[in-house]
């Protein structure tokens, strides 16, 4: 089974058909914190960066190369080596239309129909609909009320068509950040069964740790085990641009050029240009981008008590996301559609991030707070309370 | 078996290798016709909407709707009823990031593991590599001395597994351009067979006859086997911005949003922004390239007689490609390695468009001459005139 038939529609997609035709009064707007994208621009000397480029340089508009621009790659491969203290070089390093098509990429290097891939639960669901749509199995890992999961589970669930581990920190949608040691002891264990470990790092910039998020970089023999995924579209505001990189070997690079050479030829030259510059001018502004969000993150969990005395549990808090519980016998994807008309508040269910039936999934609700400033997140958090 | 080691090498990467450390002297310059891509950026008025887009539309730098935007999906429904004298509306037209993803969407709402698809051959080598990747059978379909496919014959190959029959026309790599009869005949094959018939159209705007190149969209039920492939790129000169199209009935259309999204989210902005750009302001533009690209073929049909004379052939000549025989003993893909140190020049060898080890592989050559001018064709002949 593979094709789109094997998977279910875009849960993005039919979230926004939730609110197609309903009308939001003056007072009371709606809250849309189902996806997790900037609404705002890049700033304005990025804009103007990418205009001149637009006009003067006759590359912007012709074919690159297949795995990205040369300083791009040789500019995230430095950033890299930089942020984690390990090597890094450029051609480990490969630029894509966006983080979803570096997963797909990697995943078409790893597995044939058959194979199989650990994802933690609630798992991504465009990661899911990937694996469905090539015939790949997705084995879930149950996570704890941490939203961790655990290596020695894993370890149970691995079999002979087990090609990879996928991990996510910061996660989406649990928000949850994995700790190094956790990360360290999923790379010990993918080494040690032959199969690769997966980590998509996209809200990398929003992690609230000042150091290095992990110690993977650090092993020099990294690339044996470890596929990182990476997003410019959050930290640039470039989500219409389509920019993201995956981070891998050499030799897997080259199998993933084959893929990324048949579905898109080359990422799109203006977004490149866009994250290069950004990196190379723009870590000021983005510190203050992740103080931000950090302030929002904190205003989701000091507001959250009233809630709390209601029977709602925060059960993951990170980069752009809040993964809650809620207190009511509703199953959350009627919830979730309910919520459109009760609170004008739009997010995802949790049977988006589940199997399908799971109970565990009747609870929970995924909150992509970062659009939100903290009187947008008051306001969420009182029409919640009043319900 | 999927997955990339199912697959071979890209082949426009492996040619570009055998440049590598290759000097070119100024009196004979490397001729590159390994590639169907303009060389030159797009007019400078729709440089400036680009950039103007840039500075001033906030939505340019944001995610946009999977299928791509609304004004697009009108403008090339509009622009594609009236050539082809049929009626198409927006809902049958999505926008994707190039004409390769759309293909690959559409194989992936058509097929699972295990199916079969026909391919003319010579064949384009990405569609091979996507079927290869997906584990669909790319089933050849012999052409004649003229590289037209039989409708006879491919009834004949036809299985309970066949889910398509994929033709390009304008022809990548044998240039030819199908008759509409042709076009009809494969449709109502389709039609009868159950099955869907894909019309990758990406040279359409450098087709030579003036009015419509087939009848396909006048059938009022087109789209229940139809599914029309384009590109911008070639015709606006956008293959740095990713963009293409899939016009297809809405169900396959919602179908393939599930790829869509999960690959790439959604279609590059400023690409969507130039395309629609590009349909409402450069048709005269656009004129003047088609008679400049009719030209060059011109130049490529008259003076191909010297070469006739010591024994080539020319198969195909249309839009950006000729297909021609060498009359060496050489197999072709030893020969066009040789070719960049003998004559100077880049061109991609048969054996790329062939299953491996088919014997008509041997004699092949692609030349995409789009980008010589008259004289560029000349001192091409020249040099192999020479050889």
């Amino acid at each position: 089974m593979s094709g789109t038939r094997a998977t279910f529609p875009a849960p993005i997609v039919e979230a926004r058909k939730w609110i197609d035709g309903v009308t939001f009064s003056a007072d009371r707007p709606l809250i849309n914190v189902s996806q997790a994208a900037p609404v705002d621009p890049p700033p304005e000397p990025l804009r103007q960066a990418m205009a001149d480029a637009i006009l003067t340089n006759p590359d912007a508009h012709l074919y690159g190369p297949v795995l990205g621009l040369t300083p791009l790659r040789e500019a995230l491969a430095e950033r890299t080596g930089r942020i984690y203290g390990g090597a890094v070089t450029s051609d480990q390093v490969c630029i894509t239309s966006g983080c979803n098509e570096a997963f797909a990429a990697a995943m078409t290097t790893l597995c044939a129909e058959g194979d199989e891939v650990l994802l933690p639960t609630p798992w991504y669901f465009n990661h899911k609909m990937w694996l469905d749509m090539t015939g790949i199995g997705a084995v879930p890992l149950p996570t704890g009320d941490d939203l961790l999961p655990d290596p020695v589970d894993a370890a149970a669930r691995i079999t002979d068509r087990t090609r990879a581990i996928v991990l996510i920190t910061p996660n989406n949608p649990g928000g949850v950040e994995y700790p190094a040691a956790l990360l360290s002891a999923f790379r010990d264990l993918a080494r040690a069964k032959g199969i690769a470990l997966v980590v998509d790092e996209t809200y990398r910039d929003f992690h609230a740790a000042p150091g290095a998020p992990h110690d993977l970089f650090r092993d020099p023999d990294w690339d044996d085990t470890l596929i990182h995924l990476y997003s410019f579209s959050k930290s640039y505001r470039l989500t219409g641009h389509r920019v993201g990189a995956m981070i891998a070997s050499p030799a897997r690079l080259a199998e993933a050029e084959k893929f990324l050479d048949t579905v898109t030829i080359c990422p799109a030259q203006v977004g490149q240009i866009a994250a290069l510059w950004g990196m190379q001018n723009l870590d000021q502004w983005l510190a203050g981008e992740r103080d931000e969000i950090l302030a929002r993150r904190k205003a989701i969990a000091d507001g959250f008590a009233p809630l709390a005395a209601k029977g709602w549990t925060l059960k993951g808090l990170g980069a752009y996301f809040a993964y809650v519980e809620h207190p009511f016998d509703t199953p959350s994807d009627v919830l979730a559609q309910n919520l459109v008309h009760s609170a004008g508040l739009l997010c995802l269910p949790a049977t988006m991030f589940y199997p399908s039936g799971a109970p565990e999934a009747a609870k929970g609700l995924r909150i992509a707070f970062a659009n939100l400033d903290v009187d947008g997140i008051g306001d969420m958090y009182r029409r919640l309370d009043a319900l």
